[in-house]
């Protein structure tokens, strides 16, 4: 197979991007604070100011640094949030929801909420063993932490498992282990895929990042004590406001 | 937190690419199956047929298709390596490695190995408990499958652990877990840290792929059953070569 890197240029802004990251991930530069600007980058590595400024776009884009008119490129301050699955130092607290948990929970999240009855799509249906035309539950949320968009969230829930035709009144809340442990169906096994990709418009659009700037993607299923698949979800999360850690034996 | 999308434009190409990306999800167009060219797309969308030409672009770069000088856009043959950690299905066979197996096993499969004696980087110092000016043993890998790099691999052992002051002759061949049990250290518990961001110009020179598609970064720490830490590795995974799936209990 052909090197799909073909004809592309390794240019010089490539290269110092990579030193600035290195120094940023080593720590020499550390949270707000700020970088060299376009001019002294361009003399320390003897290269045009247009030359230095794709390399601060390049950090800009991977969401290392925020840049403001007048105020130059600063370290963002953003770290990124730890999310813990599987077997994972302290166990999680009872009821915090199907061991996955994330860390810095003491930071200001709100999340947008919207639940909707309808028939499973085909991929749906098949990763829950429902028939065509059976409903789901779709609860679809939207996370922003300390004010920026971090995570889109689509779960399936069987409607048959919650109790009924009609949506259970109070799904926007609460974890997704409580919902469904609410209705005798608690989630004893998951198995997560995870994948990267760079986003679409509507996921970058939603998060409010670049769309050069790739997103982090976990397909989730949940299985009940008789093996029933009981929650399918989708997560599109902001690959530079996330980190994913999973604990297992072996 | 100002919105980072800024003034960034969504532009025509953005959508045709998400509608032919929508379709090759859905199997529309199987592997190996030829695109709709160019001149096709344009008049199809009503565009220019430079916005087609870059909606292709942004296809290749995501790693869905190959473009070849007269052969136009095919959907890219290449399926994902599936890569198995954890309680997942079937249990892995004896000695396999860490609960961690790929699947497609009987794809061709090159592995460049290179094995060195270094004093541990700080950080991996810190990560295996080491001393300042201690020894590691640095296991460099690249897995070629179809002909195509897909994943480089670098993993640190504390020297001590390996019998003494010299490299063992055979580290280079053999699942890390085989290497540390043969020395009475198998690794009984792991940890990893999923990540995607851009890749480094060295990283994307050695997969061999464009600077444009993001990497899956893997940060694993494995401990043996004293809780002492046995292995520390880095792993750069091309986005459109790998699907990570765990499995645990909750």
């Amino acid at each position: 197979m052909a090197d799909e890197m073909g004809g592309q240029q390794p240019t010089k802004h490539q290269r110092i991007a990579d030193d600035l990251k290195a120094a940023i991930t080593a720590g020499d530069y550390g949270p707000g604070d700020r970088l060299p600007g376009e001019n002294a980058l361009a003399a320390q590595y003897n290269v045009a100011a247009l030359t230095a400024r794709q390399a601060l776009k390049l950090l800009r884009t991977e969401g290392l640094i925020e840049t403001k008119k007048g105020a130059g490129a600063r370290v963002i301050a953003f770290h990124p949030i730890r999310r813990h699955s599987g077997l994972h130092g302290p166990p999680a607290p009872q009821g915090a929801g199907m061991s996955i948990r994330e860390a810095d929970e003491d930071r200001n999240t709100t999340i947008d909420v919207s639940v909707q009855k309808a028939e499973a799509p085909a991929q749906v249906a098949q990763a829950l063993g429902l028939s065509e035309g059976e409903f789901v539950c779709i609860r679809s949320r939207r996370f922003i932490v300390d004010g920026r968009p971090v995570r889109l969230e689509s779960s399936y829930f069987p409607l048959a498992l919650l109790g009924g035709s009609a949506l259970p009144v109070d799904l926007g809340e609460g974890s997704t282990h409580a919902v469904l442990s609410e209705f005798g169906h608690a989630p004893v096994h998951v198995r997560e895929e995870v994948r990267s990709r760079q986003p679409t418009l509507q996921e970058a659009t939603a998060l409010g990042m670049p769309l050069e700037r790739s997103v982090l993607k976990v397909h989730r299923i949940a299985v009940d004590k008789d093996g029933r698949a009981v929650e399918m979800s989708d997560t599109t999360l902001d690959s530079a406001a996330y980190v994913l850690s999973y604990g297992f034996d072996v």
